[in-house]
Parts: structure tokens; C-alpha cells; sequence
């Protein structure tokens, strides 16, 4: 189980005819407000006790839907509503289509709003597809009253919302986590899809900078006071979403949500409790495993590489390195051919716009040192060692650039044909 | 004819068995001193009337020959010599090789400097091919002798040349330039190489900053004062080399080189000379030439587009969003795919950490407006009219993206199954 294994969430999914295959491509995830009864025995107070968080794509080209997502996330602390329901579809992304976009996304949340006697704006949508074309309202309201009839809990109905989801994807992705607050279980899902126009640099609620569609949902039934859920969020996905690299290609339509239900029976969260530590852990750990997930069915990927940077001045100059690399189509060739061909790694770090001294460069495939002090080692091509790291299905690299205190990865996929036919006859 | 077609230059190539191909590896290009009689009727003073400029990779990690002519640039000016030979060779790149590859490639310009009976540090190393294998040095001093005496000028020396310096280039890239001065015809000639890991960003002299193999050099009897040859340089290669992108991966190699032999009688060019910008007019087409040269024969490339920026900020803003477009590998394969999915085009500009506001943009494809005002047009993908324009050898894209001053282009090639395989199947 995924999404409904956390107490108070519901889903639903159907086919309401976006996807010219057929298939099914609307999702609803509802989060029930918590009662009394509902926390039994060890009830504390339950005025608001679920809280949503969000973090959208840093493109400056975005879809309707991160539109009404910043306005609501925006909202947060200044009296805006908590999130009761997300309607999610695939098969139209409802991006670069302006105003009349926006109002078509608003239709399908009176919609969900109305049969889930709630308003708008608890609702948030979200969209993944074609870019350029209008929303098809019509087809979507049109399934939203069946959608809510069908919300239910169990593998069913979690296995259903994450397949509706996938556009490209060969594979629904989905996660679970659970940890100990106040002796009770507490429990994290999520559900995910994305496999190209895969790059996410997720944004900040303080700050909207610029930058796949990624989507991913994931629901908790922790209780979590908003400021803190919104801040794990953003740090949990700094290191797991933002790391991974498809395409390089940060999509108009990222998108990561988190609900929680506060439907557990223990105390809410604030920021400076040691509960919140425990809670970001397993939130880092369920977003890592979906991000993974996610490069893992990478368009056309057959295998994945993580590589590793050390001894840059910062953490965010080691990042800058590691994204060179992995974004590198030389370096996803040689992965994908299994060539241990380190010239292509060594120089794509050098292009990263970060200064570093290659006397101090050192580089590992798989813990096998091929280059040293800015000279090749002499590991042969067919060493037997370098062959077999470089046949896994993770190869590991890990890249030296100097003696700083700035550590930072990325994992990325191999660059196969099959990428190529998936982007040039297919529309995406 | 290209590089010997301008007065005072010869060259010849060889094959010294560094390809495993077995096909012509070494090349050298000089320029001889001009004499009084050499200059005829017509003759002005003679004393130092060849010069020479050069630009390098931005690249943190550099081949030995880019540090030995970073050097050599930094002489100038400074009582350095100017150039009076290049010593090209393709199959080694001689970078990633430390001190040692720094020590072998001066034992070859040794080899060339006695066989010219000129200095070592007139000598410019040139290599591409592999990364991080030692320059076989035995091998081209070999062969320096023999190339010495077989230096020449006409057709026959340029083709050996230019097809001497290729690795996965498919044909030979040479270009020719004439114009006129004080009468006379002033020529400049050039060869190229480059087809993988292209996307040139060349330093300037004054300011080096981090960042393809590809090479260019390029020839000219006119006499210009050295200063004024590295400023024409630089500005030609902003609008030329700089503006082309196979992959997004900037060489360790990337070089251009000028020499002036002022073996045509006319009169020295300073910097604030007429003559100057009538020089740098002809310096940037023959670039501009050579550049499109190598896109068109990039990796696995069947076809090439041309993304222009309009109403950015700055002109450096509008390359930014130019180049993420041209290196976005959604955009590369829809081209491949001959499909209008402008979607990916207005997202790659979208990620390009330039802000600016989608109801200012639009976007036209082979003149076809196909977005305006951050809403579609509505032409449908099928219109013959977008059809036609995906369709051509040359697809142009202008992009607006607001009302400021900044134009910029870039020009990039498609992404094939046919670069994979080169990629993956292959070890440069």
C-alpha cells in the first residue's frame, strides 16, 4: 500500500478519456478531516490538525496548475485553507495556455469541491501531458461525481490512482515508510510518475526562483503544523528530486505534494521538536526511493549512475559538478555503452563553471581509481575490475575536485536509441 | 583552397600512426617570415610584420597543447614570439596527462623548431582524440622531418591538412575569405575539425573563464598589429564557434588559432584603422562558415536548426535562453522527428534561469506563428505550412520573450540514434 496506508486519505481513479490510449488517467487523493472518534482514545485537540505543503518547478514557462498551486501555497499562514483533495490527470498538461488555462483548472475544482461538499480552494489540480491544448473540462467534470462515489482505502484504490498517472512511464511508482512518535506507528505514502522531461529544481515557498513533469504525492498521517511541513518538504526534496536527472530538461509542470492527515493519535509537530528530525528523516528516505524510482524508468534508460563529488569549496559548487556530469550526453553514451571512458567524466566536471585545480582531481568507477593527481592511474580498458563497475546496474562514480569541505551527487541514466525514438515519434 | 591560399603560408600532413584507422594523423601549418622581396614594389617595413592570436577552451580541465598556448598567449605583448608553425595532430588529445604530457608535447615542438630553424616557443602544439593517454612522441617526431620537407602551398597541402586533423568527422571542413585592401586582395583561409563534445565557449585572452574538440585554424596575409588580431579573434568567435552546439559538452581541447603572415603588401592594421572592421567582417563570416560546418556534420546530426532570441534584457540573456533551447535533448529529438511539439521549445527557454514573462512571448517556426502571448495560435501540428518549415534541412525558430533589447541565436543539430551509437560504441 502506498498513499492510503497513512490514516485519513482516500482515493479514487478512473478513465476519463485524455489519453488517446484509453487508458486510465484521472486520480483523486482526498485527505478526510480528522475527528474526535477518529482519534479515539489518545484524541488531542482536533481544530485543523491536517496541513498541506508544496513545491512546484523553478520553470519560468509553467502549467495552470502550478499557477493556482503557488497562489494556494502562497495563502498558507495568512488564513488560506488547508488541502482537502487533489485532482490529478495525464494525457494534457494544461501548460502555456494563459488565462482561459487557469479558468478551465478552476471548473474541475468547483467540480471536485461540490461533490465533496468543500470549497475551491481546498482543492488543488495538477496536470501532466501535451503541452498547448486546452483541458478537456467537459470529460473531466463529467467523471469527477463517479471518482468521488468510488474513493475508497486499500491497494486497490492505491494501485489505481498511480497507474492513471503515468504518461511514458513503464512502470507505476509508488513508496511506504513508517516510523515510531509516542509509541505509535506512524506512516508515510506516496505515489509518483515520471520518466522524461525529467530534471526537477523544485522551488522554495520564500523564494520562486526559475526551473520536469515529475509529479509526486505523498500522504502522512502525522499531524504537522504547515511552516514545518512546507520546510521538511523543501529540504527532503533538496536531496532526492532535485538530484535526479533524466533529460536535463526541468518539465512546466513539477510538482511535489504533501498531505498530512494528522489522523495518528499523537501530538502535532513544531519545527524545533525532536519529532520533526524523525519525521524529515523518513520523508527523505520515501522521497529518495520514488526519485530513484523515477530515474530508474528514465525514457529509454536500461541502467543508472550516481556520481559523487568531494572537496569542492561548497556543497552546492559539488552539485553544480555532479549535474554537469550526469547531463552530459558523452558521459550517458559511454554508460550506456559500459565504456570506462573517464575523459568524457573528468572533462563534463570541468564544464561545470566551477574552478577546481585537476592536480588535486582524483576520479573512482566503482571504487577502481582511474585518475589521480590530474594523470591517469594506468588502469588498463579491460581491467577486469573497471569492466565489471562499469557493468552494473548502478555505477558509481566518485570525483575529487579539492580539498574544500563541499560534498554534494546526482544520479542520472545511460542514453540509449530507445530515448531517441521515444522523443522523435512520440508527442509529448 | 583554404589555409595556403593567403601569401606566406605552406602546409603538408602525414600519417605518424596514431589513428588506429591508420589514416593521416599529423599536420603542420607554417607561416614564413616575410622578406622584402616577398613584399615587391609594394614594400613596407618588414620588421615583425607576421602575427598571431589565439583562443582556448573554458574548460577547467585542459589539454597539455591549451596550457603550452595559454602561455604562449600571455607572452605576447610581452616580448613573446609569434607564431611560426602549428603542429596538429588527431588520434591523442594529450589531455589529462599532467606534467609529463606537458614535457611531450614540447619534445614535439622541439622537433619541429630544429627542422624549421626557428625556436621552440614559435612552435604551437594542437591535439585531439582521445583524453587521458600519453602523445606518442617517438611516433611524430618520427615523422617531423619528412612533413618539413614536404611543406607546400596549393589545393592538394590544404586537403592533406584538413583531412589529417578529423576523428568522427565525416567530411573535411575548410572555408576561404577574400576582401580588399588598398587595392589589393587580402585573404584568409581556414580548416576545422570538430563533430563530438562540440559546444565551444572560448576564453579571451584578458580574462579566463571556465569551458569542444574542435579546432580551427585559420590564415590571413594581411599585417595586424597582435593585440588588434586577439581583439578580432575574440569578436569573431562570439558570433560563430561560440554560437554552435552539438552536445553541450565543451572539449578540454577547444582551440582557435590566427596567424597573420603580412605577406600582402599592405599596410599594417591597428586597432582604430577602418581596415580593421572590414578585417574583423571577413574574420567573422569564414568563422561563422566553419561553425556551421561542424554543426552540419555533428554526431549522428540529419539536420540543423536555428533558435533566435528576441526582446530579452540583454544579448547574454537571450544566448542563455537560445542555448538551453538548442541542448534541451526534447527539443533535439522532436527536430530528429520533424514533430512542431513547440511545447518543449517554450519550456527548454522556460529553464534557462532567465526570468521573463510568457504573456510577453511568442514563437514562430519557419515563420509560422505557433504561440503567442503565452496562449496557442492554434495551428494544428498536421498545417502543411509547419509541417514544411520541421521539415527543411535548416529549421528556424524565433523566440520572443519580452520587450527589452537582447537578441541572441544559437545554432544546434538534431539527436539521433545514430549519436548514441557513435557514443556508446565508440571511445574518443
Amino acid at each position: 500500500m502506498s498513499i492510503t496506508r497513512p490514516l485519513g486519505f482516500r482515493a479514487a481513479a478512473t478513465t476519463a478519456g485524455l489519453k488517446p490510449s484509453g487508458k486510465p488517467d484521472l486520480a483523486l487523493i482526498t485527505c478526510d478531516p480528522t475527528t474526535p472518534a477518529s482519534l479515539g482514545a489518545h484524541g488531542h485537540a482536533i481544530e485543523r490538525r491536517h496541513s498541506a505543503a508544496a513545491v512546484f518547478t523553478r520553470n519560468v514557462v509553467v502549467g495552470a496548475p502550478v499557477e493556482i498551486g503557488r497562489r494556494w501555497r502562497a495563502s498558507q499562514g495568512k488564513g488560506g485553507r488547508a488541502l482537502r483533495a487533489l485532482l490529478v490527470n495525464a494525457g494534457c498538461s494544461n501548460a502555456a495556455t494563459g488565462q482561459p488555462g487557469i479558468d478551465d483548472a478552476i471548473a474541475t475544482m468547483q467540480a471536485v469541491a461540490s461533490g465533496l461538499r468543500c470549497t475551491p480552494d481546498e482543492v488543488l489540480p495538477s496536470s501532466t501531458g501535451i503541452i498547448g491544448h486546452r483541458l478537456p473540462v467537459d470529460k473531466i467534470n463529467a467523471a469527477v461525481p463517479a471518482l468521488v462515489q468510488a474513493l475508497a482505502r486499500g491497494e486497490m484504490a492505491d494501485d489505481a490512482a498511480a497507474a492513471a498517472i503515468m504518461t511514458t512511464d513503464l512502470v507505476p511508482k509508488a513508496a511506504h515508510r513508517e516510523f515510531e512518535l509516542e509509541r505509535h506507528h506512524v506512516h508515510l505514502g506516496a505515489i509518483g510518475k515520471g520518466s522524461g522531461m525529467i530534471a526537477p529544481q523544485l522551488d522554495s515557498a520564500g523564494n520562486v526562483v526559475p526551473h520536469a513533469t515529475m509529479l509526486a504525492f505523498i500522504t502522512t498521517d502525522a499531524a504537522v503544523e504547515q511552516p514545518c511541513l512546507q520546510a521538511a518538504l523543501e529540504e527532503a526534496c533538496r536531496e532526492s528530486f532535485d538530484r535526479v536527472s533524466v533529460d536535463a530538461h526541468p518539465s512546466c509542470s513539477d510538482t511535489v505534494v504533501l498531505m498530512a492527515s494528522g489522523a495518528a493519535p499523537v501530538r502535532m509537530i513544531h519545527r524545533d521538536d525532536p519529532e520533526y528530525f524523525a519525521f524529515k528523516a523518513a520523508l527523505t528516505a520515501i522521497c529518495q526511493d520514488l526519485a530513484r524510482q523515477v530515474v530508474r524508468d528514465g525514457e529509454g534508460a536500461t541502467r543508472i549512475f550516481r556520481v559523487e563529488v568531494r572537496g569542492a569549496n561548497t556543497h552546492d559548487e559539488a552539485v553544480r559538478i555532479a549535474r554537469a556530469v550526469v547531463d552530459s550526453p558523452l558521459v550517458k553514451c559511454a554508460i550506456h555503452g559500459k565504456d570506462p571512458n573517464w575523459g568524457r567524466i573528468v572533462t563534463a566536471a570541468g564544464n561545470a563553471g566551477v574552478r577546481f585545480d585537476t592536480a588535486d582531481a582524483s576520479l573512482a568507477i566503482g571504487g577502481v581509481e582511474v585518475y589521480r593527481g590530474g594523470v591517469p592511474t594506468g588502469v588498463a580498458r579491460n581491467d577486469p575490475k573497471i569492466v565489471a563497475a562499469m557493468s552494473l546496474d548502478l555505477v558509481q562514480c566518485a570525483l575529487t575536485v579539492g580539498r574544500g569541505p563541499g560534498t554534494g551527487w546526482m544520479l542520472g541514466c545511460d542514453l540509449s536509441d530507445k530515448y531517441v525514438r521515444i522523443n522523435a515519434d512520440y508527442t509529448t
